[in-house]
């Protein structure tokens, strides 16, 4: 079925669920998908449904889907896929409008017989009026109405969504965004995009008022017209990142085993991207770093200037920044005379030798912190962009390190969140085998995270998301 | 005292050490260096100096250089510029070889009494006999000859060796390395520069045996020649990696308040670093990913070939993986002849859906795993190098994930120890707030960090990373 935007709408927020291929085994995601709606609260009916068992994870389970008492909007199939074309018309019978297919091995497996029963399965699903997201996919993820696909997925709500192709990807941007910040409205694993396709999620998502930041992993498209057409919207009214897989040979070779994608010239999809207004990037990493940016950083209200002001961290971490900037195409001016005035006043021994980025290392004592910079930036109209580097692994080395560190960053904390200007954090990386180092990072972390602050694990990254941020509102200036 | 390299050989590892300006504050460097003599273990004589003070850290305190009764080789000077000339002197008149001079606010001020007072340091160093390193710097860590300048510093000790400009980025290195498994010969932060500079210790560290590769973080040479002549030696000898600072105009101006450094033109440097042989990076996680590389990765006889084999990871890693090589320059061919026979044997159901790189979510029960694989591409000489997902992500998601995650590890590690051939592997990152992922995953990396295995975060910066090393090699076949 394909759908328009007033049916996902519906579709993705079903009442009721039936899931096929419940199972009590841990180990199978016949168990993890009732286990998340338990787990996550989701309020409408559940109904597991086992060929034999009468009851699992405390909830009453049914044979099939006709022995199901109630409505049933929506099916989640992990059965294999011998029995799947059953599932379907029953599921059909049954008035069930939106499935969900785990269940994979058809097309990808490059096999006449899986694309075969894949072309049987959307001519039964369309005659019965079904519509269909997989197949060959984890499936939705909306916290807020109670639906996840692994219980350990996070359960920050938001303003980003993120479609995906890859089951596992969708499951390391939520995690890995999630200790960013990032909360989502949805997330959603769609596998080998039989029906539901990129294009329809793109047309719905552009129009859902709640998502700030639309990112998306596709490796191939099946109707490129509609796609452009789809992207082109979405990228008009939310900032849409795309991060393509398949942009090369051995990767579009790759893709077709797993999704069974046509991936495309890298070339012909670089120009199309630009030209759709979408926001290309070529890793996680980037991905994750534009979410933060886009969901987390302070609008503007209207297109906003290169000029970046930075304080914090060695005098090492001040050429970087420096360079960093420039090299992004950002500006890194110098301090005004008004600052310098306001400088002299409260630190007269060192007025004429801090620079913007503020070397950290050679304010003690003299009588202004970097925080007190920032503010004066923040006051400042020749600055449009700042950056605050915690300088963690200086503080760490001081006695008492972690409330030093809990200090800088409240303080840090108390400016960002009344900011109007996007301040960009760098923290990190907190990855440590030493539990107090492990515990101080990531409660730091943790507080401007909290406060709703956006944080970079480098500079670089840093600046590299702030020139994206920028151009995006300098195009639509 | 301009060095050669027998000076610097017996200098950087003296066998008596005075601290001027040592403390019983813990909150200062004067503190920190004497602590760090006592926790690195330090095995010659330690000799506090003080005005006041009779005993520090358990230590007796002498008022001064000339009322200490023993040899001084090496003065650690933690003292105001105020004093600064004065100790020089005495120190001359002590037979004082080497000076480390945490000392700042000379030249970096900005200001003509600053960049005097340097002069009258370096005329009165050179008249009595005395080397300086610095000043405005942290100075020497040489775990294995006792010597730190921070008590929170790694003890690992190693083939790699790191001179920096930067106290602050010296510190972050050798943290974010050390998790990875580098280990120091020999670190150094050197400052302003005045007397030791980054030429002669590149011309030192090519010749020390024990360094396999040399990474450099420079804002700025005084003396361009001798740069050159000493880093086209060092990367004659031994991989050597230069993170220049002050790329940009406003990094230049930057490095100037921190290092008094004069930066040079950016392409300039390039073709300048390029002709010398040296590799260029542009971020610490890029210096230290390739510290990473070349130490801890199996070296190749000879040339190295670009055909990567990767194993695990879902279909999404997969695809990344085959992308990220492939734009790296990389080449990621099909499976052979001869593992498709053995796939056939063994995995008679997954045999023809297998690629390269392997998928390993459709692997589950299918009678072969990723390491299986692995081996197959170990033993094949049609790929020359590796890389394995561990794809922790996917695990922790799984009942007894911690077990399940250190199984795959571990079988990972044993290949990797016997592999002669270079394995990236891919693990990370490990920062989450989550104390039971956190410890799942730090445990996994320092499973494999102690089985001497080279590790990277995600498998675009393994493939950055082994372009950089194939290219080395080749350039020396």
């Amino acid at each position: 079925m394909t759908q328009n935007t007033l049916d996902l709408d519906a579709l993705l927020r079903p009442k009721s669920i039936a899931v096929v291929g419940a199972s009590k085994n841990p180990d199978s995601p016949g168990h993890d998908y009732v286990q998340c709606l338990l787990d996550f609260g989701f309020k409408g009916e559940v109904y597991p449904v086992h060929r034999r068992e009468t009851e699992i994870l405390g909830l009453k389970a049914y044979p099939d889907l006709s022995s199901i008492p109630g409505d049933v909007e929506f099916v989640i199939s992990c059965i294999p896929s011998e029995a799947i074309l059953d599932v379907i018309d029953e599921a059909a019978k049954k008035g069930v409008r939106l499935m969900q297919l785990f269940t994979g091995r058809f097309s990808e497996t490059g096999r006449e017989e899986g694309a075969e029963l894949e072309r049987e399965v959307l001519r039964r699903a369309r005659k019965g009026g079904v519509s269909l997201i997989g197949p060959n996919c984890m499936g939705l993820h909306d916290p807020e109405w109670g639906l996840a696909f692994r219980p350990d997925l996070p359960r920050r709500t938001g303003g980003a969504a993120f479609i995906s192709q890859s089951g596992n990807n969708t499951t390391e941007v939520l995690i890995h965004s999630d200790v960013r910040g990032v909360g989502y409205r949805l997330a959603l694993s769609y596998g080998n995009a039989l029906d539901v396709t990129e294009a329809h999620l793109l047309e719905y998502l552009g129009e859902v008022s709640e998502v700030k930041v639309i990112g998306a992993y596709i490796e191939g498209v099946r109707d490129g017209r509609h796609f452009l057409r789809a992207l082109s919207d979405a990228a008009a009214s939310t900032p849409t990142i795309i991060f393509k897989g398949g942009r090369t040979g051995a990767g579009a070779r790759s893709a077709v085993s797993h999704t069974a994608a046509l991936a495309g010239s890298s070339n012909v999809w670089r120009g199309a991207l630009r030209q759709a207004g979408a926001i290309e990037v070529r890793s996680q990493d980037e991905l994750i770093d534009l979410l933060v940016a886009f969901e987390l950083l302070a609008k503007p209200d209207g297109a906003i200037g290169r000029n970046v002001g930075a304080v914090g961290g060695g005098g090492g971490r001040a050429v970087q920044a420096a360079d960093a900037c420039t090299e992004e195409g950002l500006s890194v001016p110098s301090l005004t005379d008004g600052i310098r005035a306001q400088l002299k006043e409260r630190a007269p021994q060192l007025w004429d030798w801090i620079g913007n980025p503020v070397d950290q290392s050679i304010l003690a004592g003299g009588g202004v912190s970097g925080a007190a910079v920032l503010e004066m930036m923040l006051a400042d109209p020749a600055f449009d962009l700042l950056i605050a580097n915690v300088g963690e692994d200086w503080v760490l080395g001081r006695p008492d390190s972690a409330d030093r560190l809990m200090h800088i960053v409240k303080r840090f904390a108390e400016i960002g969140k009344q900011s109007r200007k996007p301040i960009a954090f760098v923290l990190g990386p907190a990855d440590s085998p030493d539990e107090a180092r492990w515990r101080a990072v990531e409660g730091a972390r943790t507080l401007l995270v909290d406060a709703g602050l956006a944080v970079f694990p480098t500079v670089e990254r840093a600046a590299w998301a702030l020139r994206r941020y920028v151009e995006y509102w300098e195009a639509r200036a």
